[in-house]
């Protein structure tokens, strides 16, 4: 269900309130063939004990055998079809790092990389430079001027940062420079649509003279760009749902989606002890509220099952002092999995419970892949979260005579 | 699978046949946390056995968290796309007893309602007048006469009637005026599409004169009007799956779907024996029975959960006699939930089970919310109910070679 019109005609106003907690890439596969996941792994009594009184299941982000990124998966989440809904990584990024994007500009993500004498990338995160040397090498860029063009580039965090060029004219419709392996070139930005070509120009006379700028700065050496795209406009969550939403999330990125859908973007920690604070800060005032945990998927990405599952089991010690807050839905679930295995994102679905009076609780009582495997809500699409949360809150009328 | 075309280009002809028993409402919830369902707490012997024989599953009628209205869930069950086919429950009404609706009238379902000197409503049903009453209000009303078009007015029952104008130029598309709440006056129509403004306001020019020949009806003192829309002509079940389809079902609004779809609606009483009657009766005669009980979905409406397990078990007893008839394949399921906690409609999926020959038995063996959710059907479109009742009874073709 992403039928925003149904949604929009069915919404009723109310006080109940939601929170949707987010631990990024949370579904796991085991180390070895008939071992456990990291979830399973985890100790975590008070997700198990939530679970016998909820709804479980297994989410799909966007399709089976299908790996998000983190923005689509995301979008997801909040009910948005991330097939139909696009959004470039450049502008996640943008939004994320507060920076004031106009609906004619083109974002990128770029990333600091390492390329040999030959142009060939050797690292594509340019060995994970500090974020000092980052402003640094930001500031260098910015002295890069384009004909009739503002141009923007902004530090985001260690290798990472976002260009974006502002003028008449500018199409999205771009394709991507890292060439996501190592040995060869970075790619030319090539125009994917008509009308792109112009701006696929001005992108790549922007890298020629970052390259040479950044010629001795090894080992950030050379750049890539990725997501170059505008602002898509999404309908905001308040419209669709009638809800006053809050994201609480300390990564850019997702502070980027949840502004992209108009959720007000609560300032907060680094840790997880900071996010509940600062839901517990806000509760009176928002209706929904996004918590993110992006450390679970970290680990996954850097192979850690370990860590993981500490970060799980962390988690989970704090999940008492959200249901303190007696909100009327709580989920918990991920964007998608991260598997230690596969140090990277996967296809797989994942582990989901919904908790309301009303949810109608199934006899699992396990918070794990198997358990919710064997939820009533069995494997389901990641769209209909939202739909399911806005009814277990009472906040959708009937449907029809 | 709402895919007319393939249903029409694979149906056979055949003798066999089935039954689809509904049971308005059926799902439930517990009333305390970790407590049974209606359906759980009814002793059900039959329906249990019959389970342990057949593929069970949750039926969701229109998607995840839409509360259905009568009118769209049955459509689902019937394998008409509710989101597709809108039906005004004015249409169901009239069809519902009988009332000849033609192509270019537009149908309303009215209410009498009690109004307060102001004219705020104080009760939307009038005290739930008896019918007798409707019936010398109802002649009351047939004195109103509108320039240029014809105007039925038809008792339902209680203190329910149906409204029809008749004339050329006549649009759907209106808003209805049950305000839903009381305190506050009915709400006037107006016209949601261009081209209905005359229409809203011939209904309006009724509602005044109504309101003047009601004026002293205490409680009876006012009306309603609500599904104000014409007969949307939908594909009949003869035409898209082949069949001879036959509806046992009392309440008029459940007959008014049946007569949409082309069924032929039988006579019968008011109870599940009189309809089982009913079905013994027309066995040989047709090769689809929708069979409808209400008492379970008004139980629900009522907050009576007792009343509602009563009413599970009386038809259990009565599975039996359905099955000496021998069809093919018996469906039992309900058109949505109505659980005594939520004294309404809801969201949650519905307990179904399909008993055929072919049916693949899974290995639940207690028809309920609980005993369904672990079917090999698992969470499914209600619309997919009837492409898997024509397959088992063996009345579609192979798709392609």
């Amino acid at each position: 269900m992403t039928d925003f019109e149904l949604m929009r005609e069915l919404q009723i106003a109310g006080s109940s309130k939601m929170v949707m907690l987010v631990m990024d890439g949370l579904g796991g596969l085991p180390m070895e063939p008939g071992g456990l996941t990291e979830l399973e792994a985890a100790r975590t009594p008070n997700l198990d004990r939530l679970a016998a009184e909820s709804l479980c299941g297994l989410s799909v982000p966007i399709g089976s055998g299908i790996t998000p990124g983190s923005g689509p998966a995301h979008l997801a989440l909040f009910g948005y079809d991330p097939l139909k809904y696009e959004i470039g990584r450049g502008v996640l990024e943008a939004l994320g790092i507060g920076f004031d994007l106009h609906d004619e500009d083109v974002a990128a993500r770029g990333n600091f990389c390492t390329v040999d004498e030959e142009g060939l990338v050797t690292d594509r995160r340019a060995g994970r430079i500090p974020t000092e040397k980052n402003v640094e090498l930001v500031k260098a860029l910015r002295g890069i001027e384009l004909p009739g063009i503002q141009v923007f580039v902004e530090t985001v965090k260690e290798y990472r940062f976002v260009l974006v060029l502002r003028g008449e004219g500018l199409e999205g419709g771009l394709t991507e420079t890292d060439p996501q392996q190592l040995g060869v070139p970075p790619l030319p930005v090539e125009a994917l649509v008509q009308g792109a070509e112009r701006t696929a120009q001005l992108f790549n006379r922007w890298i020629a003279q970052a390259r040479e700028i950044l010629a001795n700065q090894h080992p950030a050496n050379m750049v890539t760009l990725r997501g170059l795209a505008k602002n898509p406009g999404l309908p905001s969550m308040r419209k669709v749902y009638g809800l006053r939403p809050a994201a609480i999330a300390s990564y850019p990125m997702y502070r980027g989606v949840a502004k992209l859908l108009g959720m007000d973007v609560l300032d907060t920690g680094e840790t997880f002890e900071e996010e509940i604070e600062t839901l517990r800060t806000y509760f009176a005032d928002y209706d929904f509220f996004f918590v993110h945990v992006k450390k679970t998927d970290s680990a996954g990405e850097d192979g850690d099952f370990e860590r993981k599952v500490v970060i799980i089991e962390h988690v989970d010690e704090l999940v008492p002092a959200i249901l303190d807050l007696k909100p009327e839905v709580l989920i918990v679930t991920g964007d998608h999995s991260t598997p230690a295995l596969l140090k990277s994102h996967s296809w797989h679905p994942v582990p989901t419970l919904l908790y309301s009076r009303y949810c109608r609780a199934d006899q699992t009582d396990e918070f794990s892949e198997r358990g919710c495997s064997r939820g009533a809500l069995g494997r389901f699409p990641a769209v209909d979260l939202m739909p399911l949360a806005m009814a277990n809150a009472l906040r959708l009328a009937k449907y029809g005579a």
